[in-house]
């Protein structure tokens, strides 16, 4: 019976998720939405994301999180428009309230959106939310282990980041392990190794970000 | 609609973790369920505190993870019963996993159950597994933004552990606000600062839970 429920729930949101994307072609826009574990950095990633693509492209920012607006307070100070979604106990968000939260952007003037979702790294995966392309934030202080642990979400992602890569010396995680789990599970995603603290690694994936917008608006 | 499709789960767990407790109580076995994001650490302070506590308690572990038994096998090499509960896609535990579980155990012989739940800090909360105790633990590198954004598994637990104290230096945490941030939540949550990669912290804790075992088996 839980199944069912749970599948009933699923196509409903695959249909808002449906609606979504149609709506972000119509307008040239790209979409990512971006997960990991609560502490991952996604936040500090988009900030330093943000300071380097703000000059070359237009982009707004949807923040989800549960209960605070902690997140969003810290992306407006980057000079993006930014809504909050506040899932008031949910543990992901899903396409309806994406659609609700897409009203008080001006879709025609923006490029590039981007979604961080509630810091999870199990459920926000198995709901679309009409996004191109899901990018995967894992803190490498989480252990080289959980790629395979947790495997959906690196195995819908194009991009996988690997975070806080500025600790490694006093971790025991071991690099190539971790990228060759990453891999068995997605053979074709792009890993960048980042820093989000230093900046260390940005550049190549604000790069990636640009090639893609790139392709989704000519 | 959504909502009381989930009270129906909830209600149904309910029962089942009722008839749990009454089991763990005929047998006088203290139950700990301990919580936290992906990679904050939990495997690494059950295998500390076996090491510790199995020369005075009589414990046995149930793992929960979503596909693998890694963390099962983990656990194994130290010495106790150990049961590995995959949920199969499942974000969290419940307590019909738990009640299957159990008839592995010779509960007559065990003083306490330690179940680590599935990495997420968001969903297993909600489900009652007729636990005696709910312990989170959150590792420092999470950031010291955690309990204020997650709060419901920081408000129902009767312990914290902050692990991964030996990283503090190499990050941006405030400790104080972070303890403040815990006890504005929960204010009479015993915290426990923990690194369980050097052992540091590990005994206060093992005695925190002797005494709860006592408590129980008294």
């Amino acid at each position: 019976m839980e199944i069912s429920v749970n599948e009933g729930i699923l196509d409903l949101n695959e249909r808002a998720a449906s609606e979504n994307r149609k709506l972000f072609d119509r307008h040239g826009l790209l979409v990512i939405n971006i997960m990991g574990s609560p502490g991952a950095g996604k936040t500090t990633v988009l900030e330093k994301t943000i300071d380097v693509l703000i000059d070359s492209v237009r982009l707004a920012v949807i923040e989800g999180d549960i209960y605070t607006s902690k997140d969003a307070r810290r992306i407006e100070k980057h000079g993006v428009p930014v809504r909050q979604i506040n899932t008031g106990g949910a543990c992901h968000l899903d396409a309806r309230m994406i659609r609700k939260a897409l009203d008080e952007f001006d879709l025609e003037n923006i490029d590039l959106l981007i979604i961080e979702n509630v810091g999870n790294l199990v459920c926000p995966v198995e709901f679309n939310l009409g996004e191109d392309i899901k990018v995967a934030v894992l803190s490498i202080t989480e252990g080289d282990d959980k790629p395979l642990k947790y495997p959906l979400l690196f195995k819908e992602s194009a991009a996988v980041i690997l975070n806080k890569i500025d600790l490694l010396d006093f971790t025991d995680v071991d690099m190539d392990s971790l990228r060759r789990d990453i891999r068995k599970i997605n053979p074709v995603v792009d890993i960048f190794e980042v820093s989000a603290r230093s900046g260390e690694g940005i550049d190549d994936w604000v790069r990636w970000i640009i090639k893609k917008v790139k392709e989704k608006t000519e």
